[in-house]
Parts: C-alpha cells; structure tokens; sequence
C-alpha cells in the first residue's frame, strides 16, 4: 500500500550564511517523497525536462521511489528557483522562479498509481490538485498543502478542493491568512469546518500544531545544533507527517484515525524536517537511515516529556 | 521557607486591540511574586511613592506576600511606563518611562529576609543584583534575570553577577547578545559556562527552552483561544518556575536539583504565563485559583504527549 505525492520535483540555487549551491535537487515533490520513503512505498507524479539528470533519477530510485509518474518533457528545461537566505535563515529571498514545464504541470496518474490509498498533494494549483483526487479510485487519506498564492487570489477554487480533503498542512501566516482569524485555536477551528477534519500548524523552528475534530497537539520544534540549510524542510516534515501515516496502513473507513497517531505522524514529520536542514538540500537524506529517525525520535521524547 | 523577589513595582498603561487600561499595577516584582505565591510564601523588595495605592497593597497582601521590604518613599512617585501593543500583540512600542523612585532603588533587605532559602533577582542593574546576593545569608537557590541595556552596556558588572547565579531568564534574543552565539544551543553552552547551571531561554507563545548541565528540555507554548494582554507574561513565567522549585524546598547543598522538577518548573512557568495574558495586567490573579493552575498543567501534559 503505497503513497502518491504529486507536487514540483525541480533544481534549486542557494545560498546561505554557509555557502552557496548553484543548482540542486529540490521540488516539495521530491523531499516530501524522499522523506515519506522511510515509512512507505512511494510514488511521484510530476514533470521535468530532459536537462534532469540520470543522477538524481538514480538518488530517488535509491529509496525506491516509483517514478512511472515522472513525465519527461522532449526540449522542456526543469522548473528552477533561486533564493538566498537572511543570516539568521530565518527569512529568504526569491532570486528567480523560473517555471518552465512546470507551468504546464496537468498531472496524470499513471493507471498503477489510482487505486492506491494514500494521496498527498503538493502546493500546486487547487484545480489541478482536485483533478487528482478525481482520478483516484478508493483512496482512503487524502491532503496537502498550499500557499498564500493560491489562498488569496483562487478562494473559491481552493474551498472547492479543501472540501474533499482529510487533512491540510500549512505555515501559520496561512493558517491566518485562510481563516482570516490571527489566534491560532480560532483559525484551525474555521479551517476544520472548510473540510479537513486534521490540521497540522507548521510554525517552523517553533515546532507544529495538530488539530483533529475538538483537540489539540503541541509540538515544539527539534533544536538542532546547527542548522545548514532550511529548504526542503517544511516539505520533509509532510512527507515524515503522511509517511508515517502511511507506514502504518491506517484506513479510514474502518474508523477515524488515532489521534495519537497523528501526534506521532507529527514529531515524526518534525524530525524528518530536522535531519534535512543539517546538509544543503537533499543531501542528508543519501546517508540517512531508519535508525537515525528512530534514534531521534526517541531523543524528541526525552527532550519534551515531564 | 521563603523566596525574596526583588525588582519593580510599577504602575503601567497599556494599550492593546483590546482597548486601554491608563493606569494598573505592574512590575517584573509584582507579577513575579503573584505567580509564586501560588507555590511557595514570597517576599517583596521593591519601591515605590506615596500614591502608590492601598488597594494594591491589599491585593499583594491577599496573596500572602510579605510586604515588608516594600520601601515607600515619602513625596515620592512610583515607576511608571506606558506602552502600547501591535496588533498581533508580538510587538510593543513604549510610549512613557518615568523610572520616578525607581532610579535610586538601592535594595536593602529586611533582617527577617535574609536568611530565607530562595532568592529571584528581576531585572535591575547588575551591580544590585549582586549586593542583593551578598546581603543573603546561606540562600540555598539564586538566579534571575536580565536585559538587553544590562548585557551590552553593562556586560562586566553583569559578567561578575551571573557568577553566583545558580539559574537564569532571558529571552531568545537575550541569550543570543549574551553569548554572541545565533544557534540556542550553542549560545545556551556558552551562557552556562558564564555561571548558571540552569539556563531557560524564554520565547513569548513558541514557548521555552531549559538547559541544565549537558541536557535539555524544549517546551512549546501553551495556545490560548484568545490573548488579551501579554504584559507581566514574562514575569509570571518567571514567578511560577522559581516559586514551583522553592515550593518543593529543594537544597542545592543535598545535590543537584533533578532535571525533572526543572522541567516541571518551566511547565507551571508557561502556565503562569498564559493566565496572566488572558486579562489585563494583574488582574487574572485577583480569582486565580492553585486548582485552575493544577488543572491547566494537566491539560498542558495531555496536549503534549506522544
């Protein structure tokens, strides 16, 4: 039983207080899977062109990641974005956002991938993330996430896509900017009634915040001891968050999820998150193996029991 | 067996997007030692004039707080500052700071203070803290905190002081000019290096990090359905942590505290801290209740375990 993500897979260039890369693997496709990799079988359904290399086909069919879904196109160059960051990293700034094919991303699912059960839809336009949900047969945890972008100038689209959704993840300044309410606990509560019965809050190095049906979760962030480059870790934190889930074959007609499993899918997307800021970009996730993530979670647990 | 807080008591207007109080009772003493007296008896040492009013001396009183060390100045004006809040409440802008009696605050301890066990230094000017240390006799826990003028203007004075701290205070941004270290763990590596053994880097709504000795303990923040006013939040952190430890009577000279009572220490810190924000100024203690606090801490257990 396995997991489709659907969002960017894509080149990035960074810069932080560090250093600088000009171009390397990114996309939240691409970290969501290879984060959700280490709980599930995983499949990507996206769109690069043929300037994307052999070696980082070769880096996501390492964690057997299943790209039937990766469409090529002939003559397209890949989407690429350029950013640096503050130098505390707490802020960056877009240098260049170069679409490319993605601009005409109109995701297929693959005959293979429709009857799996776990779907997670990246931050692409709502339109398209519902187009996907429609060509799935039987799934049984369907979310994502979105942006600002999508938030403010396609409403109406988004609410539409929202309604069919178990679960959304997003940053609190989207978390406000959807509910129109600045308190958090205000916020999840109007965001719950547009359709996502679980809410996930992430607030960056502060850690995350889990809303399902009338409760609560709080998670502090994990306090690295340094941090190398933040990109990709919102995305790994959702792809550890749906993994998990995944992981554990949860099927909501046999009943609602667990809210404690949710609060572990939680710590478990927070050290994912974690371990991808300790190297540029993808980096991390070469060597990283189960035992690490486990290792670690146990460390959040002693860290923030009392 | 007793804590001594010394530090201000004040008189502010505050202004939030809840509306406007011209004038209340406030200080870093007053909120610090309304919060610990739900633990552990507390001892004032503070000054203010003569329209300092009777009803606040009543308030403190009906908490049980010995006012003896209470200096009145005669002709004299008690400290006052103004300050008006963003509309997310994260940011303030003072408007008026009239230190009044409060710049010649020259802290002498009553004889009967002096022995006590447990002793909280607000932020004043280090030099102070210091005399107020030596004027104690066989005080068994130390610390306090301090401030951004303190640490970059007076950072020798403020240097020979932590010394003899055995805990202390600060905020994110604190620790980070104390230390000249941007990663918490480091900067909390250094800081403890300076003196303190206990460290805890307070961070508003995200929460609080205790460092002590090699380990630590991460804390997110308690989430209220709505903040009114985050004046004195800080304070009552700092008045639930140290009152919790001298309620439980712990003596340094028999070992070193268990990590576990300082968490369980931080944990009643953030719930004070988040009853204070929930009316204006002091006000949230007039019916405070040790069951509301008793049942909070249980309610912040619940929403953090995993």
């Amino acid at each position: 039983m396995s997991l489709i993500v659907v969002g960017s897979v894509a080149y990035d260039g960074v810069e932080t207080p560090h250093g600088k890369v000009d171009r390397m693997l990114g996309g939240a496709a691409t970290y969501i899977a290879l984060a959700a990799s280490y709980f599930t079988p995983s499949r990507i359904v996206a769109v690069v062109g043929d300037d994307f290399d052999q070696a980082d086909i070769d880096l996501l069919a390492s964690r057997q990641i299943d790209l039937s879904g990766l469409e090529r196109v002939a003559g397209g160059k890949t989407f690429f974005w350029a950013g640096v960051y503050s130098d505390d990293m707490n802020d960056r700034t877009t240098l260049r956002t170069d679409l490319n094919v993605f601009a005409d991303f109109n995701p297929k699912l693959p005959a293979s991938y429709r009857t799996e059960p776990y779907l997670f839809l990246g931050n692409i336009q709502p339109a398209l993330q519902r187009s996907v949900r429609h060509q799935m047969n039987g799934v049984k945890l369907t979310g994502g996430d979105t942006m600002n972008y999508w938030i403010r100038d396609f409403r109406s689209e988004l609410l539409e896509t929202l309604k069919e959704w178990d679960f959304l993840l997003i940053n609190d300044s989207e978390a406000r900017m959807l509910s129109g309410e600045y308190n958090l606990r205000a916020a999840a509560a109007r965001i719950q009634a547009m359709g996502p019965r679980t809410l996930v809050i992430k607030r960056g190095e502060y850690g995350a915040l889990l809303f399902h049906g009338g409760k609560h979760f709080m998670a502090p962030g994990y306090l690295l001891e340094s941090v190398f480059d933040p990109t990709g870790a919102g995305d790994s934190f959702a792809g550890g968050f749906i993994g998990y889930l995944a992981g554990r074959g949860l099927d909501l007609n046999e009943g609602p999820i667990e809210f404690a499993e949710l609060r572990k899918a939680v710590i478990y997307g927070s050290v994912m998150g974690s371990f991808c800021c300790e190297r540029y970009g993808v980096e991390r996730f070469r060597t990283l193996t189960r035992q690490e993530i486990d290792a670690r979670y146990t460390e959040f647990k002693d860290c923030t029991d009392f």
